[in-house]
């Protein structure tokens, strides 16, 4: 007979139903993306002028656009993996309460950034915690489909496909790390945007690859 | 055979069911109309009286019911529109993260406009937003129709119907933006409720025009 | 033939499905309750000790308690109006609309409350507000009944117990207002707790009514 | 026949369906767990580097990390409760709100601790809230079980193994209360970490416990 461990695992803990979570999870993701603007909140006292505060705000408003890109993309990642991710264990809620905990963290990161960059102290964490945010999508991702609690649509040339396009960010962010601390923050922020043409070029050699 | 990126689009991208994007665009414009009273918090230092408060936070309040009924009147056409657009691609997911980015950007310019109006750099801030939101409201409509992402019951007439209520806003407010820079931004602010009247206008000819 | 308008009338803005907007109800409402805790946040400077902080903050945690007690009765109170409001038109909408203005606004008179009591401007503030919540709830309960937008199970007899619950709260605490301006802020604030005891005695005639 | 007050509670407050009542509940962890972020934000005077900031900020982002935990712990909690939870009456829905209070309380107990660790004050509101959220889950849990809110998959057995899971964690944190007190609020920090092999100890018992 089946002990009451198990039975508890069956009925609580496992599930064939990732509505809630998902509905969590999007949650926490709609909140963190509209919190950042509280960080550029107008100064209590208005000395200056409108534009003056616009002036001022300028790398606030740079923090708040590309940490609310970062955050979007993530989500849009998690919306597409939990469309097959239909089934979820306590394991696969664990590391999607971690990868939330991580996208609650940003505002954090974004504000120091705004407010001290191009310090190497600031641009670290911010590389550090965006890098973060993709390696937890990736082990997210392999545990599920490890695990088989994606559906059937999923097989291993589509999870390896959606494996190998995680890579190209917390390469980019966390190589920007050394180039902080040892040459400068300033250049470790433009090495950011090399995640563009590195994403370009890995589409053009998918297609490739594909057609060979 | 289908090669596996278009196998991609059509198991993670494209699909046929709108609710969540639909979810996590009503928690973002639920927590941007709900955010906007935290401009409104009372002074730490407690010097004078409860009534002082309250004279001194009147501007603060006017540009808080201005900014809650401009979110609300983009949720309900946000609404509206997700009734009918039972699909969704990629580039629609874009186009609504890009409004999205508008409605939790519109606390920083209320704050602005509250501290500062009628400054021409605040007033222009704050007429460029909300007339951006309208044109993102616009393109959204646009490719939803043109892409067939729309279910049966909207053709060419209806589609027309719901496109030509969407210019007044962006007409009004955009030409607010001259008035501020070239005159004032009192007048330009006074301008903002020229909508009033031309929206009426327009449902009187829109409805001689079905009567003749 | 029908024409344009009253087509976009039926596909978009009337409908037999409540879910969006309950949810989005939903949302304001929780955000607005979980928001004003923000007004109870330490103070930067930490001179003196945790229990001087505590102490201090004493007057700002009644003010969190009851606002926090007063949001959840009316969520309560419009969670099960929408049990039966299974249908919506523009004008019910606009309604649910303007009682979410109320309830986002709630944070700012709690903040000035805390600050601020006995003083009658802060005392008004918050009567007026939420009495005003009673009021909107009873006119949306009273426009989905007439309009015909409950479902069978609400007959006269249910739709009249329900609305006559409502009377109570604006009753009590809009009379606190004159008592503020005209007595003092000390008893108008001790009045409201006349609610108690006026809820049960309601209770006791009409159960009473009933039996007769 | 039926009176009027007995159909009142059967269409309104009592209910086979908890899906909005877990919506709301969701709602209210998510922006708790994502609000403690606020409380790690950048000093708005720039003085020092980041570095400075972020070695100022380590107890602030400690508190932050194990409030964070503690929130996502009971979220969990919740969850696996309202799988089994499919029916409810008003006084459970009382009891989610009440457990809701205190979980929309848990960012002011952070904050001071944050700010004034490990002064006995701050440690004893932290602990005694922490506490307080288990016995409140224990409450509900009991409330749902006795009243037959539950279903079938759900026996003494099982009932019984969730009740007595609840019980270590208010039993170590409101320990640590006298502790704070008599002894110091350090100590009483660090006691809360016999959280972790209690929690094992309790897991290698009840598994023999089953064996036997």
């Amino acid at each position: 007979m089946e002990d009451v461990r198990a039975r508890y695992r069956r009925v609580f803990v496992d599930g064939s139903n990732t509505d809630r979570l998902v509905f969590f999870s999007d949650a926490v993701f709609a909140i963190a993306m509209t919190l950042l603007v509280i960080d550029l909140q107008v100064p209590a006292d208005s000395s200056g002028t409108a534009w003056d505060v616009l002036v001022k705000e300028w790398p606030a408003f740079f923090a708040y656009a590309l940490s609310f890109t970062i955050i979007a993309i993530n989500w849009m990642s998690h919306h597409r993996k939990f469309r097959v991710i239909t089934a979820h264990d306590g394991k696969l809620m664990l590391l999607d309460l971690v990868l939330l905990f991580v996208v609650a963290f940003v505002p954090f990161p974004t504000s120091l950034l705004s407010a001290y960059s191009p310090e190497p102290a600031a641009v670290v964490l911010y590389a550090f915690t965006v890098g973060l945010l993709s390696v937890l999508q990736y082990a997210l991702w392999r545990y599920a489909y490890t695990k088989g609690l994606v559906d059937a649509s999923v097989d291993l040339e589509l999870y390896r496909y959606v494996r190998n396009a995680q890579w190209t960010t917390p390469a980019v962010f966390w190589l920007s790390i050394p180039i902080a601390l040892l040459i400068s923050g300033q250049v470790a922020m433009y090495f950011w945007f090399v995640l563009f043409p590195v994403n370009m070029a890995l589409r053009v050699i998918r297609a490739r690859g594909r057609r060979a």
